[in-house]
């Protein structure tokens, strides 16, 4: 079974850049973010900010995140970004995004996340929480 | 009475300049958001975490942000802030940043924000209080 | 004669925002920036990164900004922006920004910018140069 | 031999932290530019906007970077980051960031990074070059 892939097109800002003229690289990280609410608004029909409402979490933060650099991005540049669920775990997934400038890959990335409640004990700790299975049947594709 | 002064010295990073190898304008509105916490975490003597239970507010968001760009700022460039109160209003007031490179102001900026509190018939609302004058006091060297 | 005018709608991301939920004021300036750029994009059908090429310029550096902040914008939110030339003078030109939330403005903005070249007899200097009137030309309507 | 090591010492800024209350992803990404910064200026004794013109070189970009998240870190925390190089290669090198949060490790960062010229018969392209044995030298203690 293949996994839900989610699609985005966005434009290289000037604000992106830096003095070499290329994306800063903490941006890529900014668009991978972005990806991944796309990718679950779009999987699961819930905006982003219902999003923890909906499921009764926190939210779902990075314990990992890694980008390859293969070819700079520039100011004016139509980008797509892919972003798709390699893996579910018991609290926690994986994310993969691909970025293409004019057809090319141009960075990829790599997220792990987890499904994170507030705990009971100490609202002020995060806890991971067991993925619902009615989550996970949403990222699946005939 | 002349009012508080705090000062903040940093460093100019690669990733705040922009593709003209200058520091991207928005970046300065970020630096004038440090200057106002160190001002008042320098004035008030409490951390700025602490700062919304201390004080039983939400934060002192902004109404309004202006910054004059005299001279460009550069990747390693030291740069020192100062930041001061020019005038406290009932519920609202002004603070004033000038951000000096080698000794020449290079930028100058202002904002308004408002001592605010969550409203109690809606707490997702932001409803602005009276500053108290404890506060405000503690911003007046004789 | 009315002014060109430019529209664009983004949503507002996770990484925007703010400990209050809010959009952090700097993104704002962030916000304008595309605008401006959509807005000379579209009046004068020159791509952004073709733009100081084709005008023989290094850039529109800003040497004012300022916004009013009227209500929120959260995670999640759709937001429009609109961008206009309120004023070209000679080698410096205003620029009004309208964000809208729900139909409702939530933020003013307004930058001065300058049409600058490099300084022929120091590269490192940035000088303003007059506009070009094919340009302004192409700011207005009937 | 052990390799040098920077030390950098800074606060958690409001504007660094999303609604969650902690620190956004991609700002660890900054944080571990500015290490490496840090660490190239303190070994060599050169400064960061002189390291090009010095080295002849047209900066060092990013092939590769990850994060690894431990414990979330909040608004006013005060951190310390270390820096260091783990391997030399050829034309690249690694880089390897510890943040800590009042002693713990909070964050483990990871930069691939390229000593990188413009290409001689294509200015645009970026082309790695050999690192010179004397940059080398300077980052290994007895």
């Amino acid at each position: 079974m293949a996994s839900f892939l989610s699609r985005r097109q966005f434009t290289i800002e000037w604000g992106h850049c830096d003095p070499a003229g290329i994306v800063f690289n903490s941006r890529f990280f900014e668009f991978f973010d972005w990806g991944t609410w796309t990718l679950f608004e779009t999987a699961l029909g819930v905006r982003p900010p219902d999003f923890a409402a909906a499921f009764g979490i926190m939210g779902i933060p990075l314990v990992d995140a890694s980008a390859r650099f293969i070819a700079p991005a520039r100011f004016g540049d139509v980008v797509n970004l892919t972003s798709q669920v390699t893996e579910f775990r018991r609290s926690s997934f994986d994310v993969e995004h691909q970025l293409f400038v004019r057809g090319t890959l141009a960075v990829e990335g790599r997220e792990t996340r987890v499904w994170a409640g507030r705990d009971a004990a100490d609202p002020s700790a995060i806890r991971s929480q067991p993925i619902p299975p009615e989550v996970t049947a949403r990222f699946q594709r005939p």
